[in-house]
């Protein structure tokens, strides 16, 4: 392990702390080893364990908080303590630490090696744009619901989206291989509906199947998509284990881009003084995981994420990150039509505006609503 | 759809909900419409869906609150929603409602139509106690530690374990196929050092391998412990994906006792108004998928769970659930020896005590200290 000296070759993960001043030194340190060697440091015999695995604090920096009780607090990983892979990276991350009250990962700064370990997105925001031929404004999705509609009538949905020019229409995350609603039946009648409407258009239309299912179905899914001429994948990373994603990401056989769904990881975000910060989960690490688009819910929604937290997320879909392509930062969530401007504004055009309810609730032609949603669109382009 | 009628055919969750009282009736039935067909109730045009997929809120009682605003809610939903399987029942219980404030999970009664598409544990508590040939007192288990140290260390910790009479010896959860320390030859040479120990002293002691891993080698590490005569195995089911427990505990060929590390799920109970309750999360639901002992912290350890959190898991992972096995409550996390004698009064017989960092630090005679261990559980035992 000798060749791996910290600095050059460390994760360096940046906590926000909330304790009592006397305690934050140890706190540091015990972070610093219960992600790690999980023992106390009396327990360690061997040198090399210090230097090339306990993490090390870099530095405790006061920020504030009601008593002053608030730090921030750097430490260095080795990164072959994440064993350059997405699992053991999050248990490193936040695994144990789960358990503690008061801390809060604000910033990871990843290492060259480290993220030269990850392929990313193998579509990104500009192989996307160009499987659709749109370069110029933001894309446009909407969702296909309620569960508990027909395979027939969700592709007759399909359809009549597509006619009305949406780019991207992807299954509701929740719809699964229901006994009322087979996922090869409907991938094969959605992917027809999607080409019927496009002979009728020029236009291209892509269908993205919602994958996520048991352990055992997840790639067998993907491969139906594929071989059904899906335009892409729909997957939850947390209900799936997040390492699903890189493993169809990296695997060519599964050559479309895939959109993911925050199921579940809002719990990182429910308290102020614990958990993730959004733009991290959602943002940095589905990236570095493969995911081509990521769905969140937009501020103004019937969500609470702030304008400040979604700006974040956006810019951690796009940063400059080595040779990860970017993803499209894909707000959502109860937006509204009347919204649409604002909102383009508000992120210019490398987005994809994903409405589901109020594209649904406008009038009963489904047709005339995307139309509607896609001029919208138009107008608003920057 | 219709033969689903509700009520008998319905899992109940029971959430605290935190809101302003005009709000409760609003917020009540929006999560009954968000966690199924995620539209507004005015967008949905068929009566069918009303009546077999969206929740339907049975009751809201008060539950006081600093200003009397918090609400206990029922909502039962029909079992088909989860389409009987792990992923979709997890989107079901917390997917995007994870991302609204003032919403937790304290409770969940499931169908036995629900219950009966699980197999749950294979061995649970009865049959982990068959395996060992203890049937009259807690089992005693530690873990290999700390990360960085070598097989051939690893294997030699195993070989001291064993002959001091440890009856579980499993890898930290951070141990993975490190280049330093990989899995195949850990595997190989821990199940040798503590048959080695065995032929001894004529006991039997179980090394559990930690097979999280990526999405791809999950499935052959289980086979390679299989293959290597392993004692049982360890997983992360929130690193994997749950599913993936559901899918090890279900099949034939994984024919050993599986322990679950609670990795990354503290942040389901980091907010005392949020996420979903730890008896829930690596009691009930870890069980149902089929673990057969659940490791979690131990109440006056190193991190904060209380007596009653550590009770109401226990029971759990032990209560009446139709044909699902008990699982082996697992309390650990910075138990000292010294205390070992109140926690099994507190517990009873029926538990797994895991200690690791206090047995490395009694003495560096690592026998010694786990003959210290076992004879303290001796005296304890009920």
């Amino acid at each position: 392990m000798d060749e791996h000296s910290r600095s050059d070759k460390s994760i360096t993960i940046t906590y926000a702390i909330t304790c009592p001043r006397e305690d934050i030194g140890t706190i540091s340190e015990n972070i610093a080893l219960e992600q790690t060697v999980e023992v106390p440091a009396a327990v360690i015999r061997d040198a090399r364990i210090f230097k090339d695995i306990v993490g090390k604090v870099l530095g405790i920096d006061e920020a504030g908080g009601p008593a002053g009780e608030r730090f921030n607090v750097r430490i260095a990983y080795s990164a072959i303590v994440s064993n350059f892979e997405i699992p053991q990276f999050l248990n490193l991350l936040y695994g144990n630490i789960s358990f503690k009250p008061g801390i809060k990962v604000i910033d990871i700064e990843f290492s060259d090696e480290f993220i030269q370990s990850f392929t990313g997105p193998r579509f990104g925001i500009e192989g996307t744009r160009k499987l659709l031929g749109v370069y110029d404004r933001p894309l446009v999705a909407t969702a296909l619901k309620p569960m508990g509609t027909s395979v027939e009538d969700l592709a007759e949905m399909c359809y009549r989206f597509a006619l009305g020019g949406i780019d991207i229409i992807k299954d509701d995350h929740g719809l699964v291989d229901f006994p009322f609603c087979r996922f090869e039946e409907r991938v094969a009648k959605c992917v027809q509906a999607v080409e019927s409407a496009q002979q009728k258009t020029g236009k291209r239309t892509m269908y993205f199947p919602n994958i996520t299912d048991r352990f055992d179905r997840i790639e067998r899914n993907a491969e139906f998509a594929v071989k059904s001429k899906a335009g892409g994948l729909l997957i939850s990373p947390f209900i799936t284990g997040l390492d699903c994603v890189r493993y169809i990401a990296g695997n060519a056989l599964f050559d479309l881009p895939i959109m993911s769904h925050p199921s579940l990881t809002g719990i990182f975000y429910s308290s102020p003084e614990c958990g993730i910060a959004p733009e991290i989960v959602i943002g940095k690490i589905f990236r570095l995981a493969g995911i081509d688009s990521s769905v969140y819910p937009n501020y103004g929604g019937r969500f609470s994420f702030s304008k400040d937290t979604c700006l974040s997320i956006a810019h951690s879909l796009t940063e400059g990150m080595a040779h990860i392509r970017s993803s499209f930062p894909t707000p959502a969530g109860g937006m509204e039509l009347e919204n649409i401007t604002e909102i383009v504004k508000f992120y210019g055009n490398d987005i994809i505006l994903l409405v589901g309810g109020s594209l649904y609730g406008r009038s009963d032609d489904l047709t005339a609503n995307a139309r509607y949603f896609c001029e919208k669109v138009k107008e608003a382009k920057q």
